[in-house]
């Protein structure tokens, strides 16, 4: 049985500081693996600058290549946003001022005590006879236009703009559309485990699975495996989930969560069903694994608080570590975590708390304790410890960032009941 | 005096894994430096999949819209590698195997003990008529080849090599031809204001420069502006450092740092210099401002540490706030923010410690203090005070950004002295 052949789509990114050197053009990426999932293939992407007539001649490159173009970028207030007429034009299509939405624009900044600047007013130029996207997170609406049988739609460059008017007013239709193939995709993600030692334990899946596209990616800390069926709906359903059920045998609880659940969010899921709290002292992380922590909304159901000490007066001080203890043994050691810990347990009244000290570099590295050396310990309300030694390789941001991960996974496994001793 | 138009370029990056959802073509922004540095202009990028008919039509949409045209990648043993014989068919030249050169290839091989796998064969197909250009790094050598007056250079996809290949036998080429005419590129950075504000202070200034490219690029709680100016050296340099001196005056002290300087840094530089020390007492940024500033190596010269308070009794026993402030004005409020600053002041025994307190969302906003309300204080050892309410917008990610750079940018004008009373 044969799938319909999948629809193909190109992506055009707006944005002059997208050629230069500074900007990468990252929409697409995430654009692709949305059009994926409907069974659409991108098969180019470029880039051009905030140009009208260079914008024009890029759309008609994009439709000789593909039935369906998307647009980021360049709806913005400023002079050099040029999209929205650049694709009136090139449609053959007048704009037209929609004075009700420039009126509701207006109250809106009023709202917020101050008048709306004049050359916002442009953001409520519509193309005639072109769908229009709200956008529920910006000012600059969206906009589905049709050219000799092409169907453009033009999206935001602001990337949770960009996302929010995808995911709720085009992906829908497209899935629609799509009807016979699709394809999905299943990460399973993974932390505190190095890419190699994860390629190990799934090589011989491969040879079963080598029809489908299955990719490692490694990042920092933490490394993701991309699975990847194809087919109807029902095929690709039951596809994925076998191969997902392979992946996960031999991967077993090294897999902290799956698709979109960071690490921060599966530990913060852990801790509001136990209804327990959560405090830290870190050092080398500087107050990374706080940040991760509460980036998650709601967190403040769990999160009490955390003392970042990077002074030892601070360790001293705000978390009790005794100064026989940072004597003896440095502030970057096992009984200083374990003080560290114990000291922001008691003093955030927390149920359970994690500490890190370490060496981030690219300084204060020693022959015992190079650069990379992380010490974690966290202590619970029940008087247990868990400890660790790592090291951890790379620069500073990549140490700082493995080791948030670290303590994250450490944490994990304590809340499942699966850290083993030390 | 003038200087010469700038030559502009496109470039094409090939891999079908490129256009799916996890691989990004980044040697076009290298690339894009490199030809910036030689007066050349990128004028679109594109990435296109390892399909022979779809790379020759890029091609054409490519030499349609610059006179010169890199591709990068393709140029593998393997059978999705077809750049080379794309490029010949498209520039209407056979291709030709060099057997002195395959014979090296070989040997090379052997002298690793191991025979040459067939399908690196053809990497020693060359296209007639084109120049080589020798990888010192890889197998795969890249071309340089012409159609109706359109350059094309092909290199290779890995990163190494093609660096390697454009610095020694492609930039020197270019920049002679250039006769002297290069770009000179300076970022001026602003915090604590949003874009339209910025652009409204600088708009008077479009018309004196409106022959060089003038960005705008705004991020949460940061806009740059890019100034180039292109010409021989010297012209570039004088023309740069006019415009800067121009935009300058109109920005004032509001430029916190330039180029590659985040506000992290620029705030480091101040402390270092003036031997303060620093300590936060963070709430809604849940310890983002401290992640910035100790992700500066050395930092902990002046950074003592953080309390990180998101439950109310953390700010009473870590910071000493009063349970009557919190309960007369609540968590998020100026008395609350000051003592906050005031207390992780005294118990780091800092010189600075700056407070924020606001209300990151979805949840907890109120028709007083709605989502976004943040509460900044900055308290020093001599016992002056600076305070600010500010009123942000966007999601909980823009929010807790946008404050932590607020916060940053509040201490930046506090340790200039340039905090105006609130």
């Amino acid at each position: 049985m044969t799938a319909a052949p999948p629809r193909s789509a190109a992506i055009v990114a707006i944005g002059t500081e997208m050629l230069g050197p500074l900007r990468q053009d990252t929409n697409s990426l995430w654009l692709s693996a949305r059009l994926e999932e409907a069974g659409i293939r991108v098969v180019r992407k470029s880039v051009v600058g905030d140009d009208p007539a260079a914008l024009r001649d890029e759309l008609d490159r994009a439709a000789s290549a593909a039935p369906l173009v998307f647009t980021t970028g360049g709806l913005g207030p400023t002079a050099d946003d040029v999209t929205v007429a650049a694709v009136a034009e090139w449609a053959g299509a007048p704009l037209r001022r929609n004075e009700a939405f420039l009126q509701a624009m207006r109250e809106r900044f009023e709202k917020r005590g101050f008048p709306m600047p004049e050359c916002n007013a442009k953001q409520a130029d519509f193309i005639v006879g072109a769908d229009v996207l709200a956008n529920p997170k910006g000012t600059a609406p969206g906009f589905r236009a049709r050219k000799d049988g092409v169907e453009i739609v033009i999206l935001p460059g602001v990337p949770s703009e960009m996302k929010e008017i995808f995911e709720t007013l085009v992906l829908p239709v497209l899935r629609e559309r799509a009807g016979g193939t699709i394809a999905r995709r299943r990460v399973l993600r993974i932390a505190g485990m190095g890419e190699s030692a994860v390629e190990q334990l799934v090589a011989p899946l491969y040879e079963k699975w080598s029809e489908d596209p299955v990719t490692i990616l490694a990042s920092p800390g933490e490394v993701q495996l991309h699975l990847v069926a194809r087919g109807t709906p029902d095929e690709a359903e039951r596809r994925l989930a076998e191969m997902e059920a392979d992946f996960r045998k031999v991967l077993g609880d090294r897999v902290f969560g799956q698709d979109g659940d960071d690490l921060a969010v599966v530990v913060g899921r852990l801790l509001k069903e136990s209804r327990r709290s959560i405090a830290l002292a870190e050092s080398c992380s500087g107050g990374l694994v706080s940040t991760l922590l509460t980036d998650v909304p709601g967190s403040s159901d769990y999160f009490l608080g955390s003392v970042v000490s990077y002074a030892n007066s601070a360790k001293e001080q705000l978390l009790g570590v005794a100064e026989d203890t940072l004597r003896a043994h440095g502030a970057v050691s096992a009984p200083a975590a374990r003080e560290m810990a114990v000291g922001a347990r008691e003093r955030f009244d927390a149920d359970v708390a994690v500490s890190i000290t370490g060496i981030a570099g690219p300084d204060g590295g020693t022959p015992e304790k190079p650069v990379g050396t992380v010490f974690f310990a966290i202590a619970t309300r029940d008087g247990s410890l868990v400890e660790r030694r790592r090291q951890l390789f790379g620069d500073r941001a990549v140490i700082r960032r493995t080791s948030a991960l670290h303590a994250l996974e450490l944490l994990r496994r304590t809340l499942t009941g699966k850290a083993e001793a030390p």
